[in-house]
């Protein structure tokens, strides 16, 4: 499925080839991982944790935190420990929200969740190791940064992971399953903090390891803050239009569920058209920066024009 | 029960009012507990995390943390942040252990365990919260520390809870239940992680953020090693001979469970020798810093002599 076909970003990007920035950096970060959790005793834990930290996905966080940090002025190697610890963050939260006490799902990125392979109390624990491990790979590996940014970094993380952020979106949104009279504005909180909150501190961190303005660091959190809502926007259209072998997850979960979407207040066609305004609103929070935007504007669009 | 009724610590202590120290600092780390962790919505889980955060205990590892900060120079407000953020990490790791999903228990201090009173999904969620918190508390709120300080803090803290420490000990824990031929490496193992590692950063965390030099801090890992076995092996020996009332938990449970413990393997009288053994070790560590010592010199003491 194609949301939008055609494009209308401020910027031209037609020198700009996505697919090859996203593959060399999808490649950059699955070494960064591999590299970051190597396997020691008890290697059950070790093994665990790996399993869905390893299991693909877009790696659409750390590559968003990656490709911020350069636009303002900064470095890869500056942020790749930031960008592997927003990745098990959230990893974390994936393998949590799996559990049976949660959203009892048996299938991730095409594989068996992790406590179906290791168990409910292994996944518990590999979700703990692997929040703990963020916060210690931040604090521990980043190179060339002033250690007060780190710590902003390192606090706006915190903060994006819990009550504040997608642990309380989780909490509401466990609360709203099953009601059929969930409001715009509960939607939109369960999914500002359950999805938003963890994109906007991969732009916000990656921006605030290079030293960014509080303007550009303003514009950066608008920018994500957009393309949040688009991505889950899209998601939700996604369950209700796309297979589950595109999405390598089970489909339809929230028709069955009969849970209160998007699609299912505004209907698709008006969902899509919310999401591609949102997308424009966040590309033209960029138009200051420039060529050098380029990047952050493709993953704009790539968001509304994905099918999985 | 008394396990030591003598003590002989190096230092004389008979000046020290370990009880009225103990009242004082407890009030302290409430009262900062209490204001780091306001109620707002989704007040669920607000309340959730409060629940075990503010459930009482002992308050040692926030206390522990604060001596040993003032000990090699530093002040209680330096370290107040880290100490809570302790307590936090702590409570995060029984809310997780008690779930069904991995020990299964219903009481704690003498209280429901969270997931009994908030279901299993919040309590997994509080556990992931205070987690998110600790770091972003010690991130965001300490003062008067360098930050390159700070960041070794953050650092400590994330390796002390993570698969290297914390999880890593209860894995081990776990994947030993049932079996009736552990190991004495195996259990030192189980509780250097387990309980150790976590011990350990309360101390060398304190000693991080004064500023301690590098011999220092060898010192105090050393001390905190000890206390740390001293203290699993009173736990063990509690579990046989206190009651349910005293421990506020269940008791003798791993009798019950047929868990290899420390008596077990040497029986009770040689656990409290060697208990008492260990105290002393840490207590000659303490040597070089004379009176200034007396707080963490009577903790030691404490844990022995304790009776829940």
């Amino acid at each position: 499925m194609t949301l939008v076909r055609e494009t209308h970003s401020p910027q031209p990007k037609s020198s700009f080839d996505l697919s090859a920035y996203l593959a060399d950096r999808v490649k950059k970060v699955e070494v960064a991982l591999d590299s970051a959790v190597p396997i020691t005793y008890p290697e059950k834990i070790y093994e665990s944790m790996r399993y869905s930290l390893l299991a693909g996905g877009k790696r659409l966080r750390p590559i968003l935190c990656l490709a911020t940090c350069e636009l303002v002025g900064g470095t890869v190697e500056m942020a790749m420990p930031t960008a592997c610890a927003l990745e098990m963050i959230h990893t974390m939260s994936l393998i949590h929200d799996d559990l049976p006490a949660m959203d009892n799902d048996d299938y991730r990125r095409g594989k068996l969740t992790n406590h179906k392979v290791y168990g409910d109390d292994i996944a518990i624990l590999a979700g703990d190791g692997l929040l703990a491990y963020a916060f210690e790979i931040v604090a521990d590996r980043t190179q060339n940064v002033p250690p007060q940014q780190v710590l902003q970094v390192i606090s706006r993380l915190g903060n994006a992971v819990g009550a504040a952020g997608l642990v309380g979106g989780q909490v509401v949104d466990l609360d709203s399953e099953g009601l059929s009279d969930v409001s715009e504005e509960t939607l939109n909180f369960i999914h500002t903090h359950k999805t938003g909150a963890l994109l906007e501190a991969c732009v916000v961190c990656g921006a605030l390891l290079a030293g960014a303005t509080p303007d550009d660091l303003d514009r950066l959190s608008r920018y994500a803050q957009n393309i949040g809502l688009a991505f889950q926007i899209v998601d939700d259209i996604l369950d209700i239009t796309a297979t589950q072998e595109q999405l390598g997850k089970t489909a339809g979960k929230d028709l069955q569920a009969k849970k209160v979407t998007y699609p299912s207040l505004w209907g698709i066609e008006e969902s899509k058209r919310r999401a591609q305004h949102l997308v424009e609103s966040a590309q033209a929070e960029l138009a200051i920066f420039g060529e050098k935007a380029q990047p952050l504007l493709a993953i704009a669009d790539f968001i509304t024009n994905r099918t999985h």
